[in-house]
């Protein structure tokens, strides 16, 4: 009989479906991915056609030879200009869509993507990610910064060289709320860091850990909620993603290009999101919340149970497929 | 510029991104999916196969002369057999996975789907929903029963015989805990059902109606969180699902196979989802709470930002993608 599993972090009930269970490696699809060139004359990313963006909010190296350019993105989502200003009208409650939308250029290479870049291109993107944070968060009118990677058509992204975004919200988003109230709640029952207890947990257990840097440890959650979903926690307990360190900044990206490596390599490079989760912006130095890092493959698609309820499926077992991915060579 | 949408009801923030917004038509995809025949011999669902699937709970008409039949899912999320039994182990929580998971054979014939039936074949299908509702929530190991549909492969299915499933789960999903609450608290401020303040603004407003009946009315909330994701309420305030009387079932099978029908006529039979949201079964006649169906057309996808934030942008105007669909001609 199958099991159902509760996220302790995330509230979110999970079906782990052993009736429907497929074994770890019978998720590699067949790569369908094109092979890409090193640099595409038309793409608006690549080195050389830097007139075809905004200025840059931020670059790593100067002038031509750039190796990270930050820029404004060219349909943004929210945008810089305007107040920040409720509008409720009955039942109707809106915000004028101010914020931030920019796109992380993070190499010269068309035909990169982080699982195959070296470990100082990799600490690049991040220690990117981590300035513009710090800058974004100086505007008072953000309250949430939601920084993103989409890998794939899956993951809905069409442009293909390597880059990833920074969102930045004018309001906290309900799921923040509700999971702040969450960790609120067990911290205040229990004493401890829910998320540090949880990396406790998985420390102890070990069967469904990934890899381990210094730093960081990179595991499959309990309550996974599809395949080779996971997380990569900091070990040091710190709630802003923008408190990461210049070395601690440098063992992330050796963990997360490790992971991603081993995704690429284990799964036949599947489209993938990543997403960092951290706190929102005006509060600071909680004893409750702990930022982490989470990748999530495009494996299997979400269907009516899960819009209708919230609940997942997962059709793969989260300590069989941590283990497959623990063995997957990618030195 | 662009605006932020809180969605009343959900809680959900949405962004209706003006910037990158399309009309209407332009999300009417070419039809790529392939003609069916009528009958299919290797299809499980199909007449004269019926000994493919198992035993069925239900069955409208009589032995090969069936219009509409409910059988166990071959692969099961949740089974029947089992006790409801907590295990809280240190920091993990599970349940054993007790449930019933059914599929309801929606019509003999292999090339429908309810847009395309006659009133009383959908007739039969909600009537079929409501009556295993009400035999399912006898089993007091049941807490919460979702009944859905996944229309085309983008939905979650690459069965084509037309079917939807009823899932029932021996816990409340969190998500359902958390609108209840949400609910109850409007409830308490306002002294009035959120639901029943929702419809009455919808039918002042008037720029977000599809389609309304004697007893339904179809429109596109105010906060939709993608393109033509639509609501179904009814007009009555009730709680439960199951207690749709049988007027009230034959005056939501016209609404729906009209909405749908407009769906696959305007947007070219684009994949969806659709799912009816109830409440648990262990709570009755609420004042607070209010059953509706809901229908998520499946054209675009959700990335990074959905997945890191909880929140959507939406590339259509709400009261646009309205008055297109309401034009869409289906007598």
């Amino acid at each position: 009989m199958g099991e159902l599993r509760q996220n302790l972090i995330t509230g979110d009930w999970v079906i782990v479906a052993t009736e429907r269970a497929r074994r770890p490696h019978e998720f590699g699809g067949e790569k369908t991915k094109p092979a890409l060139n090193v640099y595409e004359p038309s793409c608006p990313f690549c080195p050389g056609n830097e007139s075809m963006t905004q200025t840059p909010s931020h670059v790593v190296g100067s002038g031509s030879s750039w190796n990270v350019r930050v820029v404004p993105n060219k349909y943004p989502a929210l945008t810089r200009e305007g107040e920040r200003h409720r509008v409720v009208q009955g039942i109707r409650r809106s915000l004028a869509a101010v914020g931030v939308h920019e796109v992380v250029i993070e190499n010269r290479r068309h035909d990169l993507s982080p699982g195959l870049m070296k470990r100082e291109e990799v600490r690049d993107i991040i220690t990117v990610y981590r300035d513009r944070y710090r800058a974004i968060r100086e505007d008072e009118r953000i309250e949430a910064i939601i920084i993103f990677r989409n890998h794939g058509e899956a993951a809905g992204t069409s442009l293909q060289h390597p880059h990833s975004q920074i969102l930045a919200t004018p309001m906290v988003p309900t799921q923040f709320r509700n999971r702040i109230q969450t960790a609120i709640r067990y911290f205040d029952e229990q004493g401890v860091c829910m998320f540090c207890a949880t990396l406790k947990d998985e420390l102890q257990e070990e069967v469904r850990l990934i890899y381990e840097t210094e730093h960081f440890v990179a595991f499959i959650p309990y309550a996974a909620l599809s395949p080779f979903h996971l997380w990569i926690f900091p070990r040091r307990h710190s709630s802003s993603f923008d408190e990461i360190t210049n070395e601690e900044a440098e063992d992330l990206a050796e963990n997360l290009r490790t992971v991603l490596a081993k995704i690429h390599r284990g799964l036949g490079d599947p489209d993938y999101n990543y997403t960092i989760r951290t706190i929102p912006t005006h509060i600071k130095h909680t004893d409750y919340f702990h930022w982490y890092l989470t990748i999530i493959p495009r494996i299997t698609r979400t269907a009516g149970f899960e819009l209708g309820s919230g609940m997942f499926i997962n059709t793969s077992i989260p300590e069989e497929s941590a283990k497959f991915l623990r063995e997957i060579d990618v030195v």
